[in-house]
């Protein structure tokens, strides 16, 4: 495993809530990330569906670990901010948060992320995502 | 109770998600709603503070119940997107997010909230939250 | 030139704005668009580069564009919100920006833009939009 | 006149898309900037209204002035991003933004305002944004 997916790996498996809603870090490449989560009536809003904030924090955390992924080492990151629109109810099985580094530069780096519920081989896009991470380097 | 305070804490209860991270609905008024969840380790992201996420379920929540709680009474709502600005870290024994209605519509009622942590007197502001809420009417 | 082109070259064609900041629309699929502008003084910010909003107002209007060339032919669109995140100095001979849809829904379509300087054979992506656009049914 | 006043004055009168639209900056504050353009069918869009797009360009360098008030005096300011929600038509015979600095960091600065379109006494809230600046150090 390189470094880049090392470091990765070992901060997501420090993020308490990710195990809470029943995440997995699927994958990890230079720029890419890929989380997803099962269904889990833990998990819903008042209609039975998943809740937007489930979808929205799988799509954060793969944005920010995509960020991270090309990172200078030395660096740690931060949400700044992201935006997040609702494309269609969240009916699936799974849902996965796929995101891709934009841009990255020294400090603010661009990535999007795309959520989608599965049914079997069936994906369907529930939500897109905009957000900013900025990259914090050691005093 | 009013109505329209009726319909939003009954549509709140059947959010397993908001029990899932131990939110409560403080309160609700027209216009305007209160949702708040006690720190716990559940909740946290690789620092071991208060993950992203969970502040901005309960932004994403408290928007959509203030739209709601000025809905007509035959609709029903919808989160059409929203963004949110990390300002400080979470930090705090509590975190509590205040939405209020910008400005509502027929179709579209938009919602601003902040998101605080709070440390017994202490409340610092951490978050805050522009969203756009669609209003369902039965066909 | 097929209906949905027309409509859409009809509208951009009543614009001031557009004609204000020298914008020509280049093309329009269906779910596309394409507008682009050449570098002026009149549009520039402190620096001497482009202003963000000039580059904004192409990636907006091709947002509404690639929304409008999908939208039923008795409707209307109108931007609801939209995000847009600047990547890089806006440094070039032109300014192109290419819209695209994301989801077309009966009420809401969602849109991605992209915004890039030109200069000669190289094009440099500058900002990068996520939208929001209604469709409004006459009554 | 104060310091932060003067670099923002002077910073206003670089901009050249400023002129281009008719916009002046009426007033800056520690923290706050406000700026109105007068009505011209050379900023319309397809309806005859102002185009989203002007008002965006207003609220954007309110925004930027606002956090450029508060930002250390050998720092500049760069939009990371925003996102504007439209509330209602621009219809009027100014249009003022009014910004405020929500919170300034050491590098990021998140800046709220708010659009009206001014018609003798009357206002109206037309748009509203949520905007991330970033502070500039010379190297």
């Amino acid at each position: 495993m390189e470094a880049f997916e090392k470091k990765v790996r070992a901060s997501f498996a420090l993020q308490g809530f990710m195990g809470t809603i029943g995440a997995e870090l699927v994958s990890v490449g230079r720029g890419t990330a890929e989380i997803r989560f099962p269904f889990s009536a833990k998990l819903t809003q008042q209609h039975g569906y998943v809740h937007a904030a489930a979808i929205t924090a799988i799509l954060d955390s793969a944005c920010g670990y995509a960020a991270y992924s090309v990172a200078p080492h030395e660096a740690s990151v931060l949400s700044v901010e992201f935006k997040v629109n609702f494309l269609a109810p969240a009916v699936g099985k799974h849902f996965v948060a796929r995101a891709a580094v934009k841009r990255a530069g020294k400090t603010i780096t661009t990535c999007v992320a795309d959520g989608f519920a599965v049914d079997g081989e069936k994906e369907k896009l529930v939500a897109t995502m905009l957000a900013t991470i900025m990259n914090i380097y050691p005093k």
